[in-house]
């Protein structure tokens, strides 16, 4: 198995409302309104989201109803950019679950979590490094 | 918010039998044994291992225990390596929730599902690109 990672499906209730937060995060798909999944392309890899409980018969598991273990970052240049990020997703109705402050680690961080409940570290890490298209490497 | 993802993390329940498990499957990290967390990098990305526990606190989110709407997959270049794939995880100690097998939308697909339980489709869709390095596109 290569070591990568194609596509990372988000289980979702109300599909047209999952779409409209991340587009307000300014993400966007080729999605047709009558599509039953979103796929977001992003750099080397795909996003979907699609209904929750087509996900969990898909992915052959039993959905316990809330987190479940897993938990994206999407990390960003400065201290600064962590805090612009968070309001972003405030402003398109997400949760904040923890705002930007310094990390143990030497960074700094903070949580949003989408309208689905899905958490979202938005970090900046001085000890990786992000290049001009967007790509991390440790 | 750039339209990307940097890092996934899994959480885990005993860090060293996790790190096995992506190990035997043929991944590598720099992790030292007394690290109590494991990145590996994944492309332009990175995927973390790291104490279940802590990722919810770190979160900000309840953990109901089992899955929880988030399943990562994982693409390749023929139907023939999803059955490899799957075998491999088999090997590994993963538990197979569907073999290999065509699928509705035209591909061809299967799902292994780690020690700790999260899940990985493994796919080959051949409405997408995967490139020399492994990128997706759609």
């Amino acid at each position: 198995m290569e070591q990568r990672v194609s596509l990372v499906t988000l289980g979702v209730t109300d599909l047209a409302r999952a779409k409209a937060f991340y587009e307000a995060l300014g993400w966007t798909s080729g999605a047709a309104p009558a599509d039953d999944v979103v796929f977001f392309q992003c750099g080397g890899m795909i996003v979907a989201l699609w209904g929750r409980d087509q996900l969990e018969e898909d992915s052959g598991v039993v959905d316990t109803g809330g987190w479940g273990g897993i938990t994206p970052a999407h990390n960003v240049r400065s201290p600064e950019e962590v805090d612009a990020v968070i309001e972003e997703a405030r402003a398109a109705g997400g949760r904040i679950a923890r705002a930007g402050a310094p990390t143990e680690w030497g960074g700094y961080s903070g949580v949003f979590v989408d309208v689905d409940g899905h958490p979202w570290e938005v970090a900046h890490n001085p000890h990786w490094t992000i290049a001009d298209d967007g790509s991390v490497s440790l």
